[in-house]
């Protein structure tokens, strides 16, 4: 009777559509992904071994493998794509997926300039074969997009056979749909969320507060990116009101009431 | 003979009733835990299951099975009595914690508002079942108490039967006893250990300088909590004198002399 | 066929005399010194068990016996030899790295103070039984040292039989050859490196921006330092081009050429 002595919001289980938790492995052990499963194995979506740690981790057979056997679909990072187009190896990128059994793949321009009709064409080849992520918006802190063109870049990728379109922010949290200090643009938010249907969408937030953010703004229910390992409890927590920066969803009407006034009040 | 050729601070073994190292588990796997005794365990003295994680968790009764085998007391976070206190749950809680074999209970009120009075009974009831540790302070940065509300509060939450009382600063050290910057709020803790001896008190530190500062300005047998389990060793390191901002406690008259000077010089 | 369908900067394989990757264990556990070793075992050439962490850490025969299995050297931390210079105990230290099998030390200046001649006399000294790490830079960050002291200190200390010279930058990177908030001094590494060799040098470098920035200055072989075990995979992607911040290097020419445009445009 695991704390069912407490009414909290409820999560759909797996595989979800929406309230995805996606988690950026950075160069995870067998035991370390071993006790992620453990832990918190229920809440992992999807896994990205981040940019191109893929070709130099000495355990990559073996960890695949892991995930697979544990259902867990697994996608290289963004840059080992960017490298395959600038070296013109789009297809030994695609033959090395099929051996590897990767199912996913991501598209993405935050480090090469990428003419957007030819990511527009790349997304359409590969989503033939493989569940297409793309990813909208630059690493560089200081290449700023209008958000007229986010939302025409986004519409124009899932048109193009994206199934979700991440929005950048790196592993930091401090690009893409952050400042360099990592508050979110929220205009910028507003604008995309007012053209595009959320669970679309995969907002990269690996800092407490930008979950908090984009829960708040979204709901329980968000697709949430590159969540450090360590981290997918405390999101889970964070979805279910079982800490103290989301607690007031999970608290009944009078004391939700009195919560957010104290919370509007400062 | 490890390490025996230097004179060092001694520290007392467990159990201790001061110079405790409280410890924040926000996830761990049982390898995890298996791996901070291995390296530590003789330093760990209380473990928290931060917040609701021991709602989510999916390793709860193993985790607890281990940490009981190593003779280590789990206490759940404090936001799940506030959560249990909103709902109107806390037999229930109670009921859950006595189902779990759990001995300590943590009473806070860093996220919802509490009358103190009220406090202060559940407090005194649940001290008759279990091991009491109450905090005082919020986990809003801007939510500041006067030092002589701290001091009453710690007294008349010790007068009803904690047994340790925890001054607030989040996992993150920035809230309650810190300022947003992390910086101690020294004119409170100077007003507090006035009036309150300090072994009845449980410091939350998680950053390396706050356990520092604590470490000089009450001894080496401070208690300090909210420690990462990553950094047990490095804190165990700071209270005999083996790293480098506390080296001069492990050094003869005439060198920690020179080192006092230098570090006043500066 | 890991990753062959790219081109990239190639490595040379251990046992390296540059490109060295200097780690910090903290702390570890066998089962993530295991970890470490499956995941990037190949580029981790020297592991340092962090200031005095040797004398309290409760694995330690183990874990030195699971370092030697891989063939891995290991270092004490400098503080803990300073302690041994303050005790006048440097001959029981000796005697202790003999028993433990241990056959590299470091000696540093960065938190007693230590005439420079003694340190000489020190470093010649151990260098007829072990293979020295000398290191220059204090860990205060208030105490500047002129670049010429920089460059005089770690000439006479090569000249004494230091194997390399480390840089110090502490484990934040926040002192030596950085400033409070982590920059590089640029004008004190310029001064350093037109004196002395970089394969001679030992850049303590935590934090990612500052590794980018040693990649780019020396060259993919530069020796890099305090490098924290779970970043050991992402410097290798650093070193290779597979990593946003150098993938230009793994670039076509063409490719290149436009990649470092745009940067230099910003």
């Amino acid at each position: 009777m695991t704390g069912s002595f407490l009414d909290l919001p409820q999560r759909g289980g797996k595989p979800r559509e929406r309230g995805l938790t996606h988690v950026l492995d950075r160069g995870l052990s067998l035991a370390q992904v071993d006790g992620l499963i453990e832990v918190a194995g229920d809440a992992v979506d999807i896994v990205k071994l981040g940019w191109g740690t893929a070709v130099v981790t000495q355990n990559l057979e073996a960890k695949l493998a892991r995930y697979r056997d544990h259902g867990i679909p697994v996608v290289l990072g963004g840059t080992l794509t960017e490298l395959a187009i600038a070296q013109e190896r789009v297809e030994g990128l695609v033959a090395w997926l099929r051996e590897l059994g990767i199912a996913h793949v991501e598209i993405s321009d935050g480090t090469i300039r990428l003419p957007h009709e030819r990511k527009l064409a790349l997304i359409e080849r590969l989503a033939a074969d493989f569940t297409v992520l793309s990813e909208v918006g630059s690493k560089d802190a200081e290449r700023i997009m209008a958000p007229y063109v986010w939302v025409e870049q986004i519409e124009r990728e899932l048109a193009a056979g994206a199934w979700k379109v991440i929005a950048e922010a790196r592993e930091s949290g401090t690009a893409g749909i952050y400042r360099a200090d990592g508050e979110v643009r929220m205009g910028l938010i507003d604008e995309i969320a007012h053209a595009i249907p959320p669970q679309r969408l995969l907002f990269e937030a690996p800092q407490r507060e930008q979950q908090v953010w984009f829960l708040r703004r979204f709901g329980i229910d968000v697709n949430l990116g590159n969540i450090a390992p360590d981290d997918v409890l405390s999101l889970e927590t964070l979805r279910r009101g079982l800490r103290s920066d989301t607690a007031d969803t999970a608290m009944p009407d009078a004391a939700r009431d009195a919560a957010r006034e104290e919370r509007e009040r400062r």
